[in-house]
């Protein structure tokens, strides 16, 4: 195995192959990327137990002298590649389990472990794909990944749900205690599907999403989802079990709807938050929201210890409604407000101890929904 | 107590203040600010068991209504006025201990320290000053505070001493593997002296400094030293004890002088550590530094269980000496080389089992040392 190949070349896919090497694993094998020579291409492949990734590199600047595969010690490889300043790298296969990397006066001598002790990946057949627009995948993973369960005591809400039937793809996110929703409709027809993909795999999808701007396509099988982008393959298992029907609990009656700027908000709920008490449950800061008979909206939270605050916000245009008064964690509505590219949201609510409900202006299809708490 | 005050203005130095509050205490009035408005001006006051800082407001939009003190939690204080966005806040006691803050249409009560509490702090009387360049200071600071002792085996070792004599400043930091020393000609007469500043104490100054471009007067007693920066006060302990002779451990022939172009040996020494093996007692990278015959360095670590990495690096000019073969912990080299604003840096060399010596073309005052360790 004898090849040379533009260091930034390699670096900018070993930076996307990072993204599928765990944190820890109890298979040290998977510490190593995959590397195949072959005739004109390399393949580099990495995976860990949630996802696995494929990069197909045929550079211009790539140039194979000999085949072969190797298992790389995956961190040492990246960090190496990042220490280089030098054009051009060659690698070399010089023993059954060495291999020497040269950079200008730069020599490696890296160890490697047995290529085939590497588990066999398997990607789903490119067959039936829903072609997705890449910036639509990653505004989907902004709006609604943050409502995801952290804890695994629902494991079912680690997840994003996206059900897909007449054309268009439904998108949910909850913890439980707030939810998001996005719905998108697409381009190209699909089967009826209902997944759950995992927010730490979205995570990753997202960050290899930030340097692509073509076409995404998805293939589905009922245990995982394969994402095509030019010449990356990123797999991810899916979360087994039933997502909840969250249709249920939105309300469908708002006598109450208030308008405001969204920056506004976002920095009165802010300042409000540092002084305010934390929720027993969540450890979220809980503040109160109340409608005046005036038409100001008060902001405002209680500590005994430390303090009060007190901010009023003047709506940004007509109220419907009666006065109002209500109380939420803090991290639920700064977290809904940021997800929006929308500059005016409306908040409807739908009584003092029922889920209200955030939409933007200019974002019609999401829509967030945050379970308030009791207070005396 | 009512005043009224830009918010940047307050902020400004609230973030120098900042810096004297301690992270944690036993003595939880230490957490306060001590807040003192008198007629025309401001006193703001936070300390902790090594660092007093005082700063003195008087700029053109405060506007003092009433005076008196309080003692109020610092860093509630300072995340209300990050987050709060209008120009103006106004402050006013309005209990025994309870302060509102208002601004624009915020409005935060604080609940207050008892300011008959807050521990008086004895700042030095500022008489026989000793004037310093700022920047000189943060020089000292970057090129010395580095090398100090981390651990507390040797406390005395934790600090950078500072001695005096013959209008010259002489300067060592030293963590008894390496040292730093720098020596500058002052202004200003002053009396000899010679005492130990403790590296955290460094840090914090540095950070105050970063906005600061005039003169340092300095102040010195037996047990502490103060820093006048214009408005501001710093004051800090100094370490007990006997500050070791350090001079005696410097070479004084070096059979062997290699001259590098800096960024290239950084580089260079950067990637070989990528793989080397870590010293037991250090936990610091080893690697190993080699004159050839030929006048090429070659600069390599070996580790039997991830691989091998070798440099060659061409000397900038001419070599004088004989071969040698060195190993030491690359982080010590790294960290000199850094703090070198020469571009061009002599490593100099007394033997294989001696301290070599850094210096830079640019940097006359400045020497580094570096303990070399054995290897086989």
């Amino acid at each position: 195995m004898i090849f040379t190949v533009d260091r930034d070349v390699l670096l900018n896919q070993l930076i996307i192959i990072q993204r599928g090497l765990p944190a820890k694993t109890p298979l040290p094998i998977l510490y190593a990327i995959k590397l195949e020579v072959f005739e004109d291409y390399l393949l580099l492949t990495s995976s860990n137990t949630d996802i696995a990734i494929q990069v197909m590199l045929d550079d211009p600047s790539l140039s194979i002298k000999q085949t072969g595969s190797i298992a790389i010690p995956g961190r040492y490889l990246i960090e190496i590649m990042r220490k280089i300043t030098s054009q051009k790298v060659e690698f070399a296969l010089i023993e059954d389990r060495l291999v020497v990397i040269k950079a200008d006066r730069s020599e490696f001598k890296l160890r490697l472990m047995d290529v085939e002790d590497y588990p066999e990946v398997d990607f789903l057949d490119l067959e039936d794909s829903i072609v997705l627009d890449s910036q639509m995948v990653k505004t989907i993973i902004k709006e609604t990944n943050f409502a995801t369960a952290v804890s695994e005591k629902r494991p079912i809400l680690t997840g994003v749900n996206f059900k897909y039937h007449d054309n268009h793809l439904y998108c949910v996110a909850t913890d439980s205690y707030r939810l998001s929703q996005k719905n998108v409709k697409l381009r190209t027809h699909s089967k009826v599907f209902d997944i759950v993909i995992p927010n730490k795999s979205l995570e990753e999808l997202n960050k290899i999403l930030d340097g692509f701007s073509e076409d995404v396509e998805l293939y589905i099988n009922p245990n995982k989802v394969l994402l095509k982008m030019n010449k990356i393959l990123f797999q991810t298992r899916l979360l087994e079990g039933t997502y909840p029907d969250t249709m249920r609990i939105i309300p469908q009656e708002f006598p109450v709807t208030i308008p405001f700027n969204k920056e506004e908000l976002l920095s009165a709920v802010e300042r409000v938050s540092l002084l305010s008490p934390r929720d027993r449950e969540t450890n979220y800061n809980i503040i109160k929201l109340a409608l005046r008979p005036d038409h100001v909206v008060e902001i405002s939270s209680t500590n005994s210890e430390v303090g009060d605050a007190l901010e009023e916000v003047i709506p940004s245009s007509d109220i419907t409604g009666p006065v109002l008064k209500i109380a939420f964690s803090s991290r639920y509505l700064v977290e809904a407000l940021k997800s929006f590219s929308s500059s005016e949201v409306i908040l409807q609510f739908a009584g003092e101890v029922k889920p209200f409900v955030i939409k933007g202006s200019q974002d019609p299809d999401l829509l967030h929904l945050i379970l308030p708490v009791r207070i005396d």
